[in-house]
């Protein structure tokens, strides 16, 4: 289905480069698991590093963020893109940290609201408050 | 700019059923400011009421998610959609409830992040792994 | 601000081509105006010609549906879009053409109602009813 | 495939709350067929209630549009977002409504044009012609 | 799966005017293979004519963009849209036009970043700089 | 206009790290000037360094695609999200390695027509073809 091959583990552990980003996946993850997301991106070496390096940084690095929110926070720009595969791998992820049904649903909700006042503001064309602007 | 006319206090003044919502959004968010979003709903009175008891349900109940949580939500939606005044509104919204520069910056780097690898499992066609199927 | 100049029709009547397109345009709408996005499509004589003879088709030629109509989806989608040039162009077009105020707020409604439902079907990875498939 | 459990009539029919919705559904829509949208949202019983009664105002209720036009908007919508889901069951429900072949046709050429043109504007980032302001 | 059916060679073949489009798509495109794209756009003969004409003029022609490069931005506003479908066609296409491994993996990279940063430069909601602009 | 502050040099100056950068980026870039786009992320210096660290791999790196192929990607993928800032900057980066008025005129068409090819094929839902599968 995917416009590329996804790599195997035996694969991967023919290639050193890739190697060492599915074992620091494993490691920072607490997980043997490694989704297909990353078995895509093995077929380029820089981008997979690359990529992997900044959502470790971004999502696993302690911050001002917990791991929950920022889970649903990738979650709400997932199903706002129409990204079905970004929105099973992180509702899969928020549930791993712990999201509630009360939560999720409260998420839902949300991401609902967002959309329709979105599309409101933009048919009406509303201008920006002045309060709004910095300075 | 906009497509409908916005609404001032003195005209709301005189019409009682756009007054009841604009004094209940006073009311609820514990401030005399209101932002032409809904001057300009105020031309469609049952969008209005509607909308606005939306919102007040999704944003101001209490309930699993913390009021700022929800705005960071709502930020990562409008920014995504590329809605230039939602972004506006609720990045003020959410620096009225206390986001810090830290927290801002975790938030737009995750933002920048998910539509990143959004884009990225879509060009892949990246197929979803069973394990983040439910049952 | 657009990355192109936009002709004035001083320009225009200095070439055959463009002023062709011009003069039909300006016949089939039975206006002597010519909005902004016909001058900075006059940057390209051959995308000119092509997008008006589709745009004369689709949006002028009769039909199963009325013009009115027509303009009512031509807005939902400039909306969704977020293209502000677009949602201003055929709202003027669709009051043209007739729009009432209650129209249009229920054709704001919807516009709301469906990016919102969207993004919940998106949300929640709802799979297609089989009653929908056509054979 | 969802991302929450999509509810049988069974189930439904032991939860006062979710079966009040559900049967107002198929009083409305004079129809027992219920579809998975609303099997999934049953997991969140406040969402549930709040966009069944947005969405039987907007799209049920007699207004200045009539029901089929109501969901070629709704059509035009879902194609722009790209969510399959409300695609087919929006399109099912236009043709429950009457579609015609011809207005189909129509209608798909309309949601490609605007599309095309959405894009173009954006592309050369067209000033918006002051005609079209209101005031 | 598709809101139309498929036509078979078979059909196409008993309605000259369907036939004389497929004829020149595989005459245009050196193979005999036609895609469901124009299967599905034979429900509506104008638009197929229309479509067929403009993506030959636009794809086909000679011109001051090569073949293979055409492509590539055609899969860069698929992968955007998320239009699953599109991104399969023309990855295809791409391919079939000499698309190696190491630009495959170029593209992708930039498609992932321009849409990172398309987030970003929104959440900001940066300001053009005036040395942007034309004149 | 702008959610954040916007650095001068001077701010900068005075900050080692974000110096750094903007000095590199002058560098790379072999021009003095510097857009907005960096003076509103050096409010967060890490997104700040890893931003320009990807940009400066993906887009100055010599590779398989050339540098101005690679805007041509990038100005398709910022017209589809409609993200205004990005398309300004990055026509004008277009222009300054070369850009042709030929060469952007066919730019313009293909982001068009792939625009409303998207939707057709989303508002038809059109399976894939198995040719186009991998594998």
């Amino acid at each position: 289905m995917s416009t590329v091959k996804l790599w195997t583990d035996e694969e991967v552990a023919n290639d050193s480069r890739l190697k060492a980003v599915f074992d620091d996946i494993r490691v920072t993850r607490k997980s043997d698991f490694i989704n297909n997301f990353w078995r895509a991106l093995a077929n380029q070496p820089a981008l997979l590093e690359r990529t992997w390096s900044s959502i470790k940084e971004v999502m696993f690095e302690p911050g001002a963020l917990d791991p929950l929110t920022k889970e649903l926070i990738y979650i709400a720009v997932s199903a706002t893109n129409g990204c079905s595969y970004c929105v099973h791998s992180h509702t899969a992820a928020a549930r791993a940290k712990g999201l509630t049904d009360e939560q999720y649903a409260e998420l839902t909700a949300i991401i609902g609201m967002a959309n329709e006042t979105n599309a409101l503001a933009t048919a009406l064309q509303i201008p920006v408050d002045p309060q709004f602007m910095v300075e």
